[in-house]
């Protein structure tokens, strides 16, 4: 058989049609047919290699919404026909203490879904079906890739860190991840700021759930917030003044990493020791929270803000996320 | 009245006798007759205005060991007579929500027993009841002075992040704090592992109750050790290669500083988040976590290993913890 993909060929360059056979489908795997699939920033960073880790042909694709056609013959928590989502990983160990424990996203021997192996940019593709994920009635399937890889990297923290709704909570930045975060901690009952260096956003910021909105380019308002958060979440991957977050932390608080900063963290010990305060980042979620999430978004009607392209203008869907443009996330469609 | 105290009259001078009147005693505080008192790097930060924050003449003494002498009107915890400890708190403003949730140590207007307010290098000191715990049977009160800012300073972190005994931990430095930090951790269950720096530290940490010893100079060894623990205290003040200690950290691992180091960590978010690790950091801890360590030190033997000096020969104290000589701790006594 063949599957009908779109590659990079070498860093960087135009994704161009691609055909592969996958072989014989593994008694673990199950086979999806791609209906859509959202474009996250990281499908760029591995196109370009970026992270020095990527193999070519590459097929990017990992916010993938589809339906079942086959299954392994071992496979026994999926159907064929049913709707469903695949993330960033595509299978775990199944076998070392963080898949005993339910951490599968943090397996250290997790198979990316667009990491020698190819993704959902394509008409079909596979995983191991512990890591694909029924979607539940009431999530338009059009729009729920994105949760897939966004929403389950903010929603993951609110589980993990155990976030209370009497909580006050902030989110560093309105894009992709930042406009799934406010919806997610508005109805997890938190009140919610959002700092934001845009003056454009602060009014979609209030309508995704922001109660408050924060000008991070004024060092005055960053002071005046001195002591106020239980925790923040950054979704930025640029290089801000953290310590000046830290400072707006209340005892005991978070600051929390979900972006991909490349530079250091030039932390003050002094600013974490005063308040007992803790820095932490974390990579997507487990199933177990990934399905957590989708019931939770369908209960909130939660659902990321996208616009669509044809699987086959996938290059001008490429550059719109290149060129920041994406309000707040691009999902390819039939 | 009057209290005959040591008393540095400028930055970076040896003490003098000191004899200062204390006023009446207000009513929610008690005076201790000062028996011990254990002498802690902070107190010659203070002395030396390292922290820019020092007001002189400046009584230094912040592990106190003494008898209750006089209690305020208003004190019912606390009856004359009473062998106490006294540490690095000796008020909290009582109503704030630190102190409502029984975290005084984060109370932001908590009073510190050597800021602006004298300690224990004297033959009386008072405090705020609330901040005096009683000496529990079965501690030596010579030793139990540096369980007051040392030991509670260690112990804590244990409390307030719910270290378990199955946790593999370990502990930077081997020092004033590190050698208490190795036996609380001990007798907590938890497999322990010393980094040091100093082979002659090695059968020393062993008898501490460190079951494995890791040269911290060697990076092979710090590169073998990847992945092994859940908890990591550092009690050092030095600049180390922090992204290798954090890449020692098992998946959800913290790397915990209680020493006041003070050029920034430069963090990689890489680090961090693909194994959702925390970074911390925490000052001292609450009475009631006090009262919690006393406990559980007398249950267990645990003390500190001190080194005397009588009151008189506080500038030869003073000077053999500057020359980084005491093994581990030095404690004043009659």
């Amino acid at each position: 058989m063949t599957i009908n993909a779109y590659a990079a060929m070498e860093a960087g360059k135009a994704l161009e049609p691609y055909q592969y056979d996958p072989g014989e489908l593994a008694a673990d795997e199950v086979e999806i047919a791609v209906d859509h699939c959202g474009i996250c920033h990281s499908d760029l960073s591995m196109i370009d290699n970026e992270w020095g880790m990527s193999e070519y042909p590459l097929v990017g694709g990992h916010e993938v919404i589809g339906r079942i056609e086959k299954v392994g013959r071992d496979v026994n928590n999926l159907e064929v026909g049913q709707t469903v989502g695949l993330g960033w990983h595509s299978g775990y160990c199944g076998h070392c203490p963080s898949c005993d424990d339910g951490d599968q996203n943090l397996c250290a021997s997790a198979q990316g879904t667009i990491i020698a192996h190819h993704g959902g940019f394509a008409d079909k593709v596979r995983a191991q079906s512990k890591s694909v994920i029924p979607l539940p009635k009431g999530l338009d399937a059009k729009a729920a890739g994105p949760l897939f890889c966004g929403g389950i990297t903010v929603f993951n923290p609110l589980v993990q860190f155990d976030i209370k709704p009497t909580d006050k909570v902030a989110v560093i930045g309105i894009g992709g991840l930042g406009h799934l975060a406010l919806q997610f901690l508005n109805a997890w009952g938190c009140e919610v700021t959002a700092f934001s260096s845009s003056d454009s956003k602060a009014k979609e910021a209030k309508e995704l759930g922001a109660h408050h909105i924060i000008n991070s380019r004024s060092e005055q308002a960053l002071e005046e917030a001195a002591g106020q958060f239980d925790f923040i979440i950054s979704t930025v991957n640029v290089k801000l003044d953290w310590n000046a977050y830290i400072n707006t932390l209340k005892p005991k608080g978070r600051l929390h990493f979900v972006g991909a900063t490349l530079e250091p963290l030039d932390l003050s010990v002094f600013g974490l020791l005063m308040g007992q305060r803790s820095v932490s980042a974390s990579p997507v979620g487990s199933p177990g929270t990934i399905a957590k999430m989708l019931d939770f978004a369908a209960q909130h009607n939660i659902a990321p803000q996208i616009e669509t392209f044809k699987f086959d203008d996938i290059n001008a869907a490429l550059d719109h996320v290149r060129e920041g443009k994406a309000r707040y996330r691009v999902v390819l469609t039939r």
